[in-house]
């Protein structure tokens, strides 16, 4: 028979059980965040008809669309799967939305699909975890406030080391643009000090000046907030000092001032977040608090979590306006990440804790998984016919924490054998005893 | 603007918050029951190259195949929605087989695509959830009869009435058939057995008799075993007594008997499985024991769990023989069922435990909801500006338990209005009252 070369598309993440098992113990840890902050769970298909996922999609993006050739029963209907898990749900509250409870909460922890380029840390299927809160007409800032401290609890908890959520108002520099009469050229002018970081302060100033002729006292006002490094009340402080004259950008300031009380009142740490007026992702999308987050350490990683607060969800389905705020993790790239820079390592992970080795006769264990299991511990019987060495061998590989042995000495004398993998020590020991010394590691 | 209607593709399964949260619960005591045996976690792409996902295929779920147009870098590339989890594990092995610790036991979880043609209670989207253990060369027996086990704790647990796994082992009645000499006419034989339930015994006779030109005694023999109506044991008894000297039919009988002696040292008990000689489920596919389960109230829903043991998983990807035995849970289907037969109902169902309500000052509740998550609540603090009396609603409307009132006479008092929502009493509590209150009725 002619074999077929087994292969997994590029762009596309498959990982080994031991990787595996790591990803899900992250991905739980986020899902049980979104739960204790009242959010509900969705699924919406992967696979949408395509007049309702491209509605506003351009660019780029749409570009990067994986479109679905029908099934046997299908003819003409034209699908694709869907690249982001926000048009699904603004599909979802426009479709759904009189059977729904306002402010709507919902998580979705997903797949999503993007023909990218492929390169290093892109993926092309990739999970994305989304919280949003949607409003009927209007929305409480305080939701703006509340999701810092989802992102706060998660990744504290996920132990990855120092992390800064940056936050903004979309209000403030567009206010200022305003102000300065620059408001056509405003996302020009975000996207030139968006690369301060990368080409320094003087060629962000010469492009400014040159390419988009903006004054030289206009240039100063606006590097200024956009370089400011100051506390955040500090920030808040400054800002309300320029005494500028303008409705969006006084708004904006209240509003950041807001969300940081809200914060801090929710207890994130103050070294936890900064004030960064030049966030720029989503400018066409976000309208008012908008977020990201880095890891102290590993900033060229980039943001690992980001957000805002938009004006009309379902604005392409919908008469009924509907704000919202929310955030997203890119899992797929986030996970990827960590792994790459050893920021988590997945080398000892095991999700079973206990391997029944039978020395002969299989059947006396088979009652001692069940009584484990019965004590919701994750338990597996040893069944193959090979050498006590393979056995073992095989409790090491796959770093299961504990083996027990039932042999004739055992059977005859009413106990069990209890190794314990770490350390090697072998006890004898009852069905408790095991229970009691999986449970003390744990 | 013009407006998009929008709609969700039909086959496509998309949940109510409060079905979802259900869906959810029976997916996590499934993902619990495969962890609690040992089975490690995998996530393959739902995208694979057509040349390795089609491998194999044929006849209707080739038709059915999803295939996916290329996204702006993958030009030429053949790509389609994966229509199982079960190839996709076949090339996993043959991929990472020399990283992997055999006995390899796998569970996954995950959606699977067919463009079937659309009608109640068929999914084009559905959830897979299998398990399956794969053998270097060979494969203990002893698997075969953990499985069931597998089966028998998770549909308990879920609770949704009395269940019968049906059991099989192909060989009996491929010896029976090589015997009687009607090897080539097997498959038509068994799919006309099949039948029996739906056409009776004369109609089925009447087939074997005048379209297969099986004679009166063979049919007789065969009819005999099909309808056989005893314990577990007393089958086994008789398939003995039959004194068919054909090695494939003793084979299957001595699997079978030490297959359901494995059941029952798991403690699987008598009444939750019956063996069945005529199951033809995977006739192409399965090589010695076979599952089928069914809910005994409610036949019609078909089999909810089968599964059973192959020869060789990975033959079009590897030189390498690797015998396997494997069960599935198609859950989209059950679940539909599931409701459609009013079996489980999603009318009561909630994640959230507390909601905290203001009276006027937000920020004091902030403090509380942080403690009560702290000790693993899903607390929820309502922000909107409304009243009162539409804050209660809407933890009437999200069947949230628990309401906790904070309003001046409590900050004055330093106490909390807790609100039972189901019995409507209010008590003074602290946050300590709370919690306890709250894993009270859990």
């Amino acid at each position: 028979m002619k074999k077929i070369q087994p292969k997994t598309l590029s762009g596309f993440m498959e990982l080994l059980p031991h990787e595996q098992i790591l990803f899900e113990k992250i991905k739980s840890t986020i899902q049980t965040n979104f739960e204790k902050f009242g959010f509900l769970p969705l699924d919406t298909p992967a696979v949408e008809s395509s007049e309702v996922l491209l509605a506003k999609v351009g660019g780029e993006t749409e570009k990067q669309v994986y479109h679905v050739a029908n099934g046997a029963f299908d003819e003409g209907k034209k699908l694709c799967l869907r690249y982001d898990l926000t048009v699904p749900l603004a599909k979802y509250v426009a479709l759904y939305g009189n059977q729904l409870t306002f402010p709507f909460r919902r998580y979705q922890i997903g797949k999503a699909y993007r023909g990218e380029r492929p390169q290093k840390g892109r993926f092309r299927e990739f999970y994305q975890c989304d919280i949003d809160v949607i409003g009927l007409n209007e929305l409480s800032l305080y939701h703006d406030g509340e999701l810092p401290s989802v992102i706060y609890n998660i990744f504290t908890q996920l132990n990855i080391g120092e992390f800064v959520i940056n936050i903004s108002n979309r209000k403030i520099m567009k206010g200022l643009f305003e102000h300065l009469g620059l408001q056509e050229k405003s996302a020009d002018i975000l996207r030139t000090i968006d690369k301060f970081e990368k080409i320094g302060k003087e060629k962000v100033e010469l492009i400014l000046k040159d390419d988009f002729l903006i004054s030289q006292e206009q240039i100063q006002t606006i590097m200024q907030l956009a370089t400011l490094k100051a506390s955040n009340s500090q920030i808040i402080e400054h800002l309300k000092n320029m005494n500028i004259q303008n409705t969006t950008f006084t708004q904006g300031v209240d509003e950041l001032e807001q969300v940081c009380a809200v914060m801090r009142a929710q207890g994130v740490p103050e070294k936890n977040f900064a004030i960064n007026l030049t966030i720029t992702r989503g400018l066409d999308y976000y309208t008012g608090t908008v977020y990201e987050t880095f890891l102290t350490n590993h900033r060229s990683i980039g943001s690992i979590c980001s957000g805002g607060r938009y004006d009309n969800l379902a604005s392409c389905y919908s008469d009924q306006t509907m704000p919202g705020v929310g955030i997203s993790i890119g899992l797929t790239r986030l996970f990827d990440q960590l792994l790459a820079n050893q920021i988590v390592t997945a080398q000892k992970t095991a999700l079973t804790q206990v391997l029944v080795v039978p020395m002969d006769q299989i059947e006396p264990c088979l009652g001692l998984a069940s009584a484990l299991r019965n004590q919701s511990i994750n338990c597996e019987v040893y069944f193959e016919n090979t050498k006590f060495k393979n056995k073992l061998s095989y409790a090491n590989k796959q770093n299961i924490p504990f083996v027990v042995i039932v042999g004739q000495d055992e059977l005859a004398g009413n106990y069990y054998t209890l190794k314990n993998m770490q350390t090697g020590e072998q006890t004898k020991a009852s069905v408790q005893d095991i229970v009691d010394a999986v449970k003390n590691i744990n």
